[in-house]
């Protein structure tokens, strides 16, 4: 039984089909609140920018696949209204039949509600325009919002996180002004404020009125559809307002049925995906939290790639196998504009947090040779903890192949190395992919000498 | 005291300088043969193909800079005739004065002396118009006689290596007609077979007559100048012949002066880049061997990236400091036409030799999320041992933001990693940069399968 049809849910579903292929052995059935399943969140800002042209190719498989393919009985427009652990139940309403009630019994249970947007009270007053978009039928109604007759001209981005910012550059691709609202100091959180300066730069070179340090205090409307944003920064004029506040597990069921929440807000699981202390059940992806490995504390990390892995993981124990989601480092890429930003491990704000003494480097190097036709900049930035030289997180912000040079780094950060032993790495040099340096190896230079070692 | 200017001798000099700053502590200086200091030997191909205009380009720091800002007595054009080691002198002679010889005392000598095209009999006997490019003299020589006049119009490239398959390209672009000529099943025996064949497949397509299994003969020749290469395989006319056989550790005189050579002929050296058992004499880049990682056997790898970290573990060392250089995992990417070709630890006959059991798992996925525009192929392999199985090997083949990925699968394997805990690596996930499961995730999730484990 799954609660959940996106990435994570359907993950598990087919891996413990592949495992038990029989469904005389195993009936998996999947209930999915919306329209569509296994589809790119990811995506929707390209799909809604036009980037993307065909909302269905952000679909990895359509629920006919699972059925005819994997003999997964998948529900769309199912909501799931209550979990019975002591019947082994999952209550769900059919939303396309008058809400009729269907009860399921279930030995195993999969709990992959996902995330929910961020909301404050001036966007749950149900005014019109108002669009989240973390699922796809989020993207849908905001893109079909787009299409309307006369067209929205004004667009509001309220946050300016990874979300917020891909939405602001969607819309000022559809033609839209476009004003990023964002309460902090500066747009892109998600990197330290010098890196994310650069971002912010980028975003006012597109023409997009970039307002930081401005709280939105509600809306104006006509009719009930939204006309313009009241921040304490004055007020902005919007024909459609986007919420990129971030996500919070969607775990309202969950907790009604008492599964264990974290001091994140996610559902508790151990290394398997279970749910601590409630045998058969299982959470994966957008609603559960892990462990990031270099702070050691719990996190709530909405991520596809952690949703996918983690539903694979659930999905291979229940099929009878042995696999372990080994928690997170905090990686992530975005291009925002014409810049690629990527993080690893902790920021400089995490890293003052989790407690640790550190030195930080930040080089400007280039992604190919300098004389290479098409080098570009690229700034990466180093946290190494003092005393161990330990790495401990890790920046990039650049024009062109400079985004998945984190990997390097993450795999670095993973395996716990210094930035000394990091000096030696091996890397690929060639005169078309980086200078004879990579920028990562002269990051990892300059962190050794900002500890004094060497 | 220096012998050889390239990257690895200057590093060595000036990470000295900058621990030791008086002229009148240490004084510095590097004897080079030839008129460049410090500069990319591996963007000859590029220079000479068109793509760099200017071959000052590729200088990164000309003699006049060490002089002025490091208190380098650089002296180009001097050859190194002699080492007396009991005299503790370096014998020199002037190519430039008569050859008047210059004896030289030192208390730390720096050899650096770089590698020589590994030349057939044929390429050895003073024909005009057979060129190598190992150093930017050689390179300079060879783009003259493409300005000769009238222009050359047939190049025949011997050996497939990436010098060979870079300067097939550069002719190509330059307009010459192209034969490559590999002894070998298939050009690019930088990686496994199946791999090779798609770099073989491109070349193709660029109008470059590859002719595999083909040994050459000798030369045809009019006045002292080629006009043709004979091969066992037909006799190809040919107006400029360039030499892409690899590259052999430039020895001579170290052996001469009783350094100790190791069984691939490079100079036998510690992990601080001392030579074994000879006090105050170092030595750095091409003309050394270090010790695989991942084989444990020592290796000859004639790269720039490896040539200035040992240039700078030994300059620190000289100055007082401590580094050491940890050895290689045979990283190497390169750009072939329009693919981009990388490897990382031991290809597959390689791994066979070093006496492990493998697996290996061969993927095809996308540098982007499928859906995302510019999404390009990409192929990924992996070895892994059995048993353990950890990470041996990696290759990869793709058009765009392919080979940088290397970096993340030599971190892996550098830290020694498993195909089983890489399933579960947090790499950057985003539409534009890759799909929900890296490539490399994809292929370490086969490799686990192929090992039958999880």
């Amino acid at each position: 039984m799954v609660v959940g049809g996106d990435a994570a849910g359907m993950s598990a579903a087919s891996q413990a089909r592949r495992r038990r292929r029989s469904p005389a052995d195993l009936s998996i059935v999947a209930f999915e609140r919306g329209r569509f399943t296994s589809y790119s969140a990811c995506g929707i800002p390209y799909w809604v920018g036009g980037l993307v042209d065909d909302r269905d190719d952000l679909v990895a498989r359509e629920p006919a696949v699972f059925r005819d393919e994997f003999a997964i009985d998948v529900r769309t427009r199912h909501e799931v209204v209550g979990i019975d652990l002591d019947r082994r139940e999952v209550v769900a309403v059919a939303l396309d039949e008058g809400r009729r009630e269907v009860r399921e019994p279930f030995d195993q249970l999969v709990y992959a509600a996902g995330a929910v947007p961020r909301q404050p009270r001036w966007a749950r007053e149900g005014v019109h325009g108002v669009f989240g978009v973390q699922t796809l039928d989020d993207g849908d109604a905001l893109h079909a919002w787009l299409l309307r007759d006369p067209a929205p001209r004004h667009a509001v981005v309220v946050g300016g996180g990874y979300i917020g910012v891909e939405m602001a550059e969607a819309m000022i691709n559809r033609g839209l002004t476009v004003t990023l609202v964002e309460r902090g100091p500066q747009p892109m959180s998600t990197v330290d404020p010098d890196m994310g300066a650069m971002v912010a730069d980028a975003l006012r070179s597109l023409g997009i009125d970039v307002r930081t340090g401005a709280a939105v205090k509600g809306l104006e409307r006509r009719d009930g559809t939204v006309t313009a944003v009241v921040t304490d920064a004055g007020t902005v004029p919007a024909d459609v307002v986007v919420l990129g506040l971030g996500v919070r597990p969607n775990t309202a069921l969950a907790a009604a049925a008492g599964l264990p929440l974290g001091p994140t807000g996610g559902i508790r699981v151990d290394l398997r995906m279970r749910v601590v202390g409630v045998d058969g059940v299982w959470a994966v992806g957008d609603c559960v939290e892990c462990v990031h490995r270099v702070s050691g504390q719990p996190v709530h990390i909405a991520l596809g790639t952690h949703a996918n892995k983690q539903g694979r993981v659930a999905g291979i124990n229940i099929g009878g196998g042995y696999a372990t989601f080994p928690g997170v480092i905090g990686t992530a890429v975005t291009r925002v504009c014409d810049l690629e930003v990527a993080r690893t491990g902790l920021l400089s704000r995490e890293a003052d947090a989790a407690g640790y003494a550190f030195v930080t480097a930040t080089v400007e190097s280039t992604n190919r040779a300098g004389y290479f036709p098409g080098a570009d900049p690229m700034t990466v930035k180093l946290l190494a903890e003092r005393g161990t030289g330990r790495l401990l997180g890790a920046q990039i912000v650049g024009r062109s192949e400079a985004a998945k040079r984190i990997d390097a780094l993450a795999v670095a950060l993973w395996n716990g190395m210094t930035v000394e032993d990091m000096v030696g790495l091996d890397l690929g040099y060639a005169p078309p992919y980086a200078p004879v340096w990579d920028p990562v190896l002269i990051a990892a230079r300059k962190a050794v000498d900002a500890l004094g070692v060497g």
